[in-house]
């Protein structure tokens, strides 16, 4: 294993150290390293709580910040942060109009939301997100995974608080942006958990698994590498099969890098999702590209259509100001 | 080899038209793909003009826009342009006021821009970055290497260009920024360039690199990985060397990730390079953090210490527009 690191068992608070120092104008760290807050909170606002475990960064620490999160909750790294640490930070950013927790459909971060929802006493309300279509249940799954679509709907349904929606408003607009929202991801190499000291799967020198999840779990099969645009049509072909579009609907186009794949390709797959969506008619609106949902250094890619209709659409362009994503101010 | 491609020949520009597509609202691309440009240019500015091999996304084409460049010319994976492809986005950018190059300091670049110089029948001024302080004289390079903090010289003379200083204030504003401006990185793996079709070195399981640059070239010395402390001690340690800081000097830095190093080992980079710089009395008034010049999908970062002024500063968090950087506006 060779990572830039000291010590295996402080990986996560140094890096969330450092975090903290390269972002002091937009967050804080609560106490013992619980979760990461905005600095500086709305009253009257739903606070919206995220988290799971590290190791996908930015997300989701790094979309803390005015128009997205008011809190993460990091985990270590693959592994769901507890339910005290939901607890503190609801405690940290509440503004007295309730909580909406925001959850990647897993095993250990739904029980640990859902256990902290339960012991919270203050209204709260929670969105799962499952965007992922490659496969039903999964290593650490009963259902979809949750991926990189976990993005949009932190982007949408933060730019929706912003404004001052209500709680059930978040919540239903959560679950409706959820829904149309498809990802389907492949990996090239395999990533390596620090503490595990090994790569959590091996894959042959011309093999691609298809369908990946982001902690490396198995997809809907192994097989030999293909072309950029055979990949991109089986990815943006699956996420197009899935949300059932017709042909003239807008879509937010994320291309989004597992973490050791480089721009110069992740571009090149922004051209060929273009031609793929292009040929269904769908028209792609807004566009992210890079590594925003990763998997430490596993190289590899998923393509993120999420349909959008004009208020989605307003709530994507909103101002935001977080480490990872900032535009309008 | 592994990569997200159709075929080799194509990469370049199949990857420059997935970028033109992604963010059409910023760039447009020049005929034959010779260079991307800002879709608006403001007549009676200084046109700023950088380029370069590709392979180091998102330089030069990710930082075109308000603030920055008004041209970069790519090249091929880890070659120069062309004097044609500089001639020609001059000749589509020049507001009337001149043209800035800059430049980073190898051979081939070097050379090439010129040669586009001599031949340029406007006004014009070159900037050469070299502020990689591992080695003197490399493979592809007399004198030092220009590497990340090619990205600090283009932010502030872009934003100085912006507010209309002139044509040899900018270029002595480049300078100034450049001197300024010390790097050092480190290879935990090889880059492997697509026609080249194997890694570029190699390294053992338990070694990294010390000093590489970001076309995987040799650095100081070939020696057991070391701790995140240690490597940070003696990156940024080269960086205040090299800069003779007086304790109080105010420094942006930036912890630049290659390609293929997760933004959690960078965060955590930042931490350690921290204690480096405070050890140093040094204040850090400003951070970068990300994958900005890499080196395809190298693992591996580098640390750029930029000491800057009450000026440079402003310059710093003026406005920028571009696909890569993004603030204020």
């Amino acid at each position: 294993m060779k990572k830039l690191i000291n010590d295996i068992g402080t990986v996560l608070t140094e890096s969330l150290d450092g975090f903290a120092a390269a972002h002091a104008d937009i967050v804080t760290l609560g106490a013992e390293h619980q979760f990461v807050r905005r600095k500086q909170t709305k009253p009257g606002k739903v606070a919206l709580i995220s988290g799971g475990g590290s190791g996908h960064e930015p997300l989701h620490a790094g979309f803390v910040g005015h128009g997205m999160l008011d809190a993460a909750c990091p985990g270590q790294v693959f592994t769901s942060p507890t339910p005290n640490q939901m607890l503190a930070a609801a405690e940290s950013v509440d503004g007295g109009a309730g909580v909406l927790f925001i959850v990647k459909n897993y095993s250990g971060d739904m029980m640990n939301f859902q256990m902290a929802a339960e012991m919270l006493d203050r209204e709260n309300a929670t969105v799962i997100v499952n965007d992922d279509v490659a496969v039903e249940n999964s290593t650490y799954t009963t259902g979809r995974r949750g991926v990189a679509g976990t993005l949009i709907v932190e982007k949408i349904v933060g730019a929706a608080a912003e404004r001052g929606d209500s709680l059930a408003a978040l919540k239903s607009l959560g679950d409706a942006v959820n829904s149309a929202t498809a990802s389907m991801g492949v990996a090239l190499s395999s990533c390596t958990v620090p503490a595990a000291g090994k790569p959590t799967f091996q894959i042959g020198a011309d093999e691609m698994e298809m369908g990946v999840g982001i902690h490396g779990e198995p997809g809907r099969r192994r097989v030999k590498l293909g072309s950029a645009n055979e990949i991109a049509a089986e990815l943006a072909g699956a996420c197009l099969k899935d949300l059932s579009l017709k042909p003239g609907r807008e879509v937010i186009l994320l291309v989004n890098g597992f973490g050791g794949t480089p721009l110069l390709e992740l571009y090149l797959m922004v051209n060929a999702a273009h031609k793929v969506l292009a040929g269904a008619g769908v028209k792609v609106v807004r566009h992210l590209t890079g590594p925003f949902v990763t998997s430490l250094e596993m190289a590899g890619c998923s393509i993120t259509v999420s349909a959008v209709d004009v208020d989605a659409l307003a709530l994507w362009d909103a101002p935001v100001h977080t480490a990872a994503l900032r535009w309008g101010c």
